[in-house]
C-alpha cells in the first residue's frame, strides 16, 4: 500500500509517524493531508535506510539539489561527493540528472549512499541510449520509467502534461522549451506526429508508481525559460493537464508532487502559485526558482532564492536549488554546495514568515548570541558555520570581544552600556 | 536654491535635466515631484564633477555601497580602490564611514575622485575625535555636520528621530540598538540625561543643509537588528518622529530620505514600506536589507537581496547593499564587489516587477541571446561578465556551441529544432 492508500484507510506507517515527529505535527493531522494530497512521503518501498520526509502544506519548506553526470564529465566518485556534500549542507532530497557515463551505476550508487529521498528524470534514461530521441517508441519510454522505479528512486519527474494542442503556444515564445525532459518529448512528438507517449501512456505509469510507492512529481516541461514567457498560455495549457492528471493519480493511491516554474517576474509569483494549488487541488507545488531576472547568469542561486522565498511564503512546498553555475554549465562541488545553503536560506526564511511553529527560535538563539558577543555561539549557529568562521577569522583577531566593521564603535556593546547605566 | 526650492518655483536645474533624460521621464513630472519631496536629487552645490541621479518615486531603484575605513584598517589608498569598485560595479552612490586613520582626509578625496553622489554620518566625525562619545558636547555634533557638508558631501545621514521617550521600548528588546549612530546618541543622551542633540538643534542643521543643498538621510537609530525586534515600538517611535521632521525640512526647502530597517521577517516587508510612505508623507524610502533572516552570516548579501528587492517591489526606492562580510567585519574589495552586484540584481529584478518602463528588456535581450546560443552578448549582457566567462570557461571548451549542463540534449538547441520541423 501506499502512504496515501495507508492514510486514506486510516493505517499509520513508520514513515508517517517519523515526519510527523520531525515536523512536530499531530500524527492525525499529518494523515488527513496525506490523504488529500496535500502531503506526500516520497518513500520507495525499495529505498533501503531511508529517513523518509514529509513535503506540502504545513510543513517546513523542503529543498532539493540536482546532481549528477554529463556527457563531458562522468564520474561516479564525483557524483557521490556531490551527494555528500548535498547531505552534508542539510539538502532535504536529491535528484540525479545524469546523462553521461554508466548511469544506471551512478543511479544505483546515489540512492544506495544516499538516506535522503531520490529522485530522477527517467525520460534522460531513455534518451541516452540513443544519438537522436526519435529512434525511441514509446515502449522505450515506460521501460525508462519501469527501470528507475525498480532501482528505488522516491520520486520520479515525469513530463505528461505537454501535449501536441501547446506546441502553437510554445511557437510564440521568446525562449521555447527549456526543459530538457519537455525539448525531448516536444521533439519526438513533432517528428512522429503523435500525442506525448507519457500522457498516452499515464495509466501504465500509474501502476508502476504504486507498486514501490514511488512519488509522481508531474513536471512542467513548459517552464518559462525568461521572464517575458512567464505565465503564457503554454504553461498554463500544461498546468491544467496536469491538474486533471494528479486526480487520476489520486484515484490510483498515487503521490503527486506538482513542478513549477522556472523565470518568473516577482509580481507574478504569488499568481502563479495561487493557480497552481487552485489548478492541482492542493498538490504539493515543487519550484525551480523562480528566477526573477534573466540577466544575472553566475547570480543565479541569488535570483532564485529572491524567488524561491517569496514563492514558498506565498505556499510552495518544494524548492529546487538553483546553483551560481546555471545558464553557464554543469556546477562543480562548491557551486553545489553554495546552492544547496542558498536554497535553505530561502526556506528557512519562508518559513519564518509564514510562522511555521519553531521557526524563528533558530533566528533568536543567533541573535541572543550576538547580543553577548558569543562569537563561538554565533559561529556554530550559522548556516555554513565554516565560511562564517573563515570571514571572521579574515577580518579580525581571534580574541576581539568585537568584530572589525564597527570597533570601538561597537553598537551592541555601547547599546548594551547606556541601557545598563540608564 | 536647493533642488527642491527651485522645483517649486518652476525653475529647471541642469540636475534635473539629467535626471530627466538618464530616467526617460518628462521633466514637469519630475519637478512635480521633487517639488512634493517624493523625490531627491541629492548634489551638493560643493561637489564638482558629480553626475546627478534622482532617487524615488516611479524611479528606477538606486543602490547605495558603504565603504570606509574602521581602526584597524585604514588605508586610503584601498578605500580609493574600494570606490573605483563601486563605480565600475554601477553602484549609483556611495557612503564613507570610515572611523580609522585620517578620516577628513579620507573623505575629501573619495567626493574629489567620484562622480557618483556620495554621503556620509557625520557622528562619526565626532565621535572619533574622543575615547568616550560622552566626552562630546552638543557643539561637537553640530561642527561634525558642518565639517562633512563643507566638504561637499551629497547626503548626510543624521539620526535626529531617536528620543529619549524610546528608551523604554529598546529595554524590551533583544538586540538593543544596533545603528552605530544610534548607540553613540543613546549612550551620550542616558549619560548626561539630555534629549537628541540632533533632534534639539535641528532647525540649524536644516540651515547648513539648505545652504549647500545638501539632502538629509534620517536614520534609523533604532532599526531592528534582529527579526524578533522587527516593526516593534522603539521602531515606530522613532519612524513617527522623522515624519514630522520631513515636513520641517521640506519647509525648508530641504530634501529628505527616510532610512529604514533592518532585518524583517519577510511577511513585514510591504507593512513596513507602505507605514513609512504614510508616516513620512512619501519621502523616498532607503533600506539597509531588509534582512529575512539572522542565521545567515557569510550570506547576508543573499539575505538581504530577498529583502531588499520584495521592499522595492513595494515602494522602497534606495537600497543599501550589504556585504557577505556583514555581522563578521570589515568587508575587503570582493566582497564590496560581490555587494553591489547583488543589489544591482535586487534593485533591477524589483524595476521589472514594479513594470518601470523599459527595464525587462534587459531580460529579453539576455533570453534572445540564449534562445540563439550567442554565448558573447549572453556574457556582455550579464550583470557580472568576468565572472559569466569565468564559470562558463571552466565547465565548457569555448568552441562548444551548447554548455556542460545539458550537452547534447540542450533544450534550447532542440526545442527550436522540433518548432521548425512542426
Amino acid at each position: 500500500m501506499t502512504q496515501m492508500e495507508m492514510a486514506r484507510k486510516d493505517q499509520v506507517s513508520k514513515e508517517m509517524k517519523i515526519v510527523a515527529e520531525k515536523e512536530n505535527i499531530k500524527i492525525k493531522a499529518l494523515m488527513k493531508k496525506i490523504a488529500d494530497g496535500k502531503i506526500v512521503i516520497p518513500a520507495s518501498t525499495l529505498h533501503k535506510n531511508l529517513s523518509p520526509i514529509g513535503i506540502g502544506e504545513s510543513l517546513s519548506v523542503k529543498i532539493n539539489a540536482n546532481i549528477g553526470s554529463s556527457p563531458d564529465k562522468a564520474d561516479l566518485a564525483y557524483e557521490l561527493e556531490k551527494l555528500k556534500v548535498c547531505i552534508d549542507a542539510k539538502a532535504d532530497t536529491v535528484m540525479d540528472l545524469s546523462t553521461g557515463g554508466d548511469i544506471d551505476k551512478i543511479r544505483q550508487e546515489i540512492i544506495k549512499n544516499s538516506f535522503i529521498p531520490v529522485g530522477t528524470v527517467p525520460i534522460y534514461q531513455a534518451a541516452c541510449k540513443v544519438e537522436d530521441v526519435v529512434e525511441l517508441d514509446e515502449n522505450d519510454f515506460i521501460e525508462g520509467i519501469r527501470k528507475h522505479i525498480e532501482d528505488g528512486v522516491d520520486f520520479i519527474t515525469i513530463h505528461a502534461g505537454l501535449l501536441r494542442n501547446s506546441v502553437p503556444f510554445i511557437k510564440k515564445r521568446l525562449m521555447g522549451v527549456v526543459s530538457r525532459g519537455g525539448a525531448l518529448l516536444l521533439r519526438w512528438m513533432v517528428y512522429h506526429k503523435k500525442e506525448n507517449p507519457i500522457y498516452e501512456n499515464f495509466d501504465e505509469i500509474l501502476k508502476m508508481a504504486k507498486k514501490y510507492d514511488v512519488t509522481l512529481s508531474l513536471g512542467d516541461g513548459l517552464r518559462p525559460g525568461c521572464l517575458k514567457d512567464a505565465t503564457d498560455k503554454a504553461q498554463i495549457s500544461e498546468l491544467n493537464v496536469v491538474g486533471e492528471l494528479t486526480l487520476r493519480a489520486w484515484e490510483e493511491n498515487v503521490q503527486v508532487i506538482i513542478e513549477g516554474p522556472g523565470h518568473v517576474p516577482l509580481d507574478q509569483i504569488e499568481k502563479n502559485v495561487k493557480l497552481e494549488k487552485k489548478v492541482c487541488h492542493g498538490a504539493p507545488f515543487y519550484v525551480l526558482g523562480p528566477l526573477v531576472t534573466d540577466v544575472a547568469p553566475g547570480y543565479d542561486h541569488i535570483t532564485s532564492a529572491i524567488g524561491g522565498c517569496l514563492a514558498a511564503y506565498y505556499g510552495a512546498d518544494f524548492l529546487c536549488y538553483v546553483t551560481p553555475a546555471e545558464h553557464l554549465g554543469l556546477p562543480n562541488v562548491e557551486e553545489v554546495k553554495e546552492g544547496v545553503i542558498t536554497s535553505r536560506i530561502a526556506a528557512h526564511a519562508a518559513d519564518v514568515a509564514r510562522g511555521l511553529d519553531g521557526a524563528i527560535t533558530w533566528d533568536n538563539n543567533m541573535s541572543k548570541a550576538r547580543s553577548n558577543l558569543d562569537w563561538k555561539k554565533m559561529i556554530e549557529l550559522s548556516i555554513n558555520p565554516s565560511l562564517a568562521k573563515k570571514i571572521r577569522e579574515r577580518c579580525t583577531d581571534a580574541d576581539e570581544e568585537v568584530c572589525s566593521m564597527c570597533g570601538r564603535f561597537c553598537s551592541v556593546k555601547m547599546s548594551k552600556r547606556a541601557i545598563n547605566e540608564d
